[in-house]
């Protein structure tokens, strides 16, 4: 299910027109966001894999392969399909994550059928020959390179992914680990397209300024042509163990100049949670350290002044089990351990004491206000529905989401924090300004 | 390559017969290693499947199969095999690594034959139905309860591991993780034992009063007539990233009576290693913290006696990234963190100014000495090479062991302790006496 505070009353649109859900003949998933405030529309293609689901040891094939759904095919060469979104105006991207691979456009309405055609024809048509291959790669070493390898920071967050999941494949990074990515060719290209890139794989989403008999005519005229790829088995990923260890993750570098930790727990997404705990666990995260009013924040850096900055957040957007996460750094001469005991100091009051129905209202009316502003953006709404559908939830897990907000209870959020936030199942990373020490 | 302290100038035995190597018709690999001095034969079949084998999400299902090899056949029913050992006054057991899975039997040689039929034919022609399956599955995993669950170093064990390795599946316990122990099914077995259980996958080493002639006319008469399995690919498995955090790994609980530390870095393995570095590290280990004369046994335990027990392991058997371990525990008043320290000053002093030539003297005579010793016990020397052989050694790198180490330096030591013995790459397991602490 989509981030936590994007879901709104997503079902009622203020004309009145209902979201609309269907397959085509050939298994492709279409949903329909009516939206006719302004004459534009986002189209989105959303496939049903990212870097979990790809093979051992070919970790960087998904978001690699994102790249290669840029080059040409037989009948639209390279660059001509953004060429033209160009032309006419429009705008295009694309995104790789642990469980989607999705490519949107914003164009004017009479251009969704053109967009649909040149997406439906590179789903199965690209041409994938080394040399599209070889300078692609390059591409995305570099990109590793210049985002990650240079940056102390991401290399951390890799190491905490790493060891906060000890079995699924959330551990591994995304964008693929250097010495794998290197080794990325065309037989695995190949595969990977023949296998996961294909209409009944893929969810269609499109929202503005058209009606759903019009996206369904259209779809199916293009969409509708391509075959079925193979039948998929479920997305069953290796599932972590019991943990029971308190984990530290250090990185020391001199270009790091101020220290700062984060403390991680494994915690239920919305599709493995009990009915409930994906909602107790996003207003536990607003109101611990969700913001600058929240818990942590206000006795952190606006009481104490010990913090330059704190809080906490819920990653329940997975297929699998997802995360949440506390942070800070000092301030002034605050010492991190500080910083540390009085995060640990706020989870534990709540614990104790839960929280107050004056913090738990504010919270769920910030999340209902927040999903109401949510439609007012066109790609905020695409979004919300194609991150769900592609992470095991459904349109009326979005559209009740509100209503299961609203019925969240102090005493909800106290057994999420009491079961989930436990120092054995902890990784704690810290990004420390010295010089690595030997041994 | 097998354990560095039990490779002698296998070879070259007493009797002055040669060690046997070579493969039947259908590609199954033969050892024999002649011993005369008693009537009795030692008869191992070693397949090149473990642990690191598995399919992702099944693991366990390595050392399952072993015990699945010890129930029935059409022509042998369940118990059969080790009712004839017994009967005839043999010992038999079997074992699973990461990288092999092993099974032998001691008796005398007019056995062998007996044996060689027994083992052949349960390599393809083992009854695995669900009534096989089941039983044998609750006592695995009363075998992870009895030997993990219940035990906090053997769980603080299998998460250092898990952190140790962020990529490679040695990062999974060789017994599998409970959740998917439980879950291993019929058909899980059968695709394992179709792949893996197969002449051209299995070694045979015999070690005893017997000729390679007569080893090899029973061994076509037996395994010979084994149909070959799939051609299987490389044993490719995902390999490390490189790694920049020193990380920690605690487990506190109120079983544990004295606190205990490890730090664990990963080291090449003989197989992945640059020449002479496996040997290098073996040495490295002896002198360091091999024993009673090691430089951190006598500093911590005998000379500032802060310690009661310290010292040092590498673990190059392995077909891939192998590890390198130093342990202590304190003594008396002094803290862990002394412990820890008075460690790392030995490295660091290795480092600085390497060994004397007369430590390095004494290991490598050690070394060389527990060789011999190892000629004069039957297992060990089958157990060397089946171990070599599985983790990609081959007779060769057994021969000439003695004299790689005969040759590694004072500074190849240095360089191998400055190279891999590094915090950025360390993880430190910590085993504490304390209550689990909550946040």
């Amino acid at each position: 299910m989509a981030a936590g505070p994007a879901f709104a009353d997503a079902g009622k649109k203020p004309a009145g027109e209902e979201i609309s859900h269907f397959l085509l003949g050939n298994g492709m998933e279409v949903v329909v966001i009516p939206d006719h405030r302004a004459p534009i529309v986002t189209h989105m293609v959303w496939y049903k894999v990212g870097s979990a689901d790809e093979p051992p040891g070919k970790s960087g094939i998904a978001h690699f392969f994102e790249h290669l759904m840029f080059k040409g095919t037989e009948k639209h060469k390279a660059g001509e399909f953004g060429a033209k979104i160009a032309e006419i105006g429009g705008s295009e991207n694309a995104f790789t994550s642990d469980d989607f691979t999705a490519y949107f456009q914003t164009v004017s309405p009479d251009a969704l059928g053109t967009m649909m055609d040149y997406e439906a024809d590179r789903m199965r048509n690209l041409i994938l020959t080394d040399a599209v291959i070889g300078p692609e790669r390059d591409v995305v070493l570099e990109e590793r390179r210049s985002r990650i390898e240079t940056s102390p920071d991401a290399l951390l967050a890799e190491e905490i992914d790493a060891t906060l999941y000890q079995n699924h494949p959330y551990r591994i990074p995304v964008i693929g680990w250097m010495h794998e990515m290197e080794k990325l060719n065309r037989a695995d290209a190949v595969a990977f397209y023949d296998r996961y890139y294909a209409p009944n794989n893929a969810i269609l989403v499109v929202a503005g300024d058209v009606d759903a008999n019009t996206v369904r005519t259209l779809a199916e005229a293009t969409y509708g042509k391509v075959a079925r790829g193979p039948d998929l088995p479920p997305r069953l990923r290796p599932q972590e163990p019991e943990q029971n260890t308190a984990r530290t993750v250090t990185l020391s570098d001199p270009r790091v100049t101020t220290p700062s930790f984060s403390k991680s727990w494994l915690a239920p997404s919305y599709n493995t949670a009990e009915p409930g705990e994906g909602e107790a666990l996003d207003l536990l995260s607003e109101i611990l350290g969700g913001g600058v009013r929240s818990r942590i924040y206000q006795a952190l850096v606006v009481k104490a002044g010990i913090a330059s900055t704190a809080g906490a957040y819920y990653d329940g957007t997975k297929l699998d089990t997802g995360s949440f996460v506390v942070y800070g750094a000092p301030r002034g001469d605050a010492k991190l351990e500080e910083v540390q005991a009085a995060i640990d100091a706020e989870i534990a009051a709540v614990v104790k004491d839960g929280v107050t129905e004056e913090e738990l209202e504010a919270a769920k009316n910030r999340f209902l206000r927040s999903m109401i502003f949510a439609q007012d953006s066109q790609s905020s709404m695409a979004n919300i529905y194609g991150t769900a559908l592609a992470t095991g939830g459904t349109v009326d897990d979005i559209l009740g989401w509100p209503d299961r907000i609203r019925k969240v209870t102090s005493a909800d959020l106290v057994k999420a924090a009491a079961k989930y936030l436990r120092s054995s199942g902890s990784v704690t990373g810290y990004l420390l300004p010295a010089e690595p020490v030997q041994n």
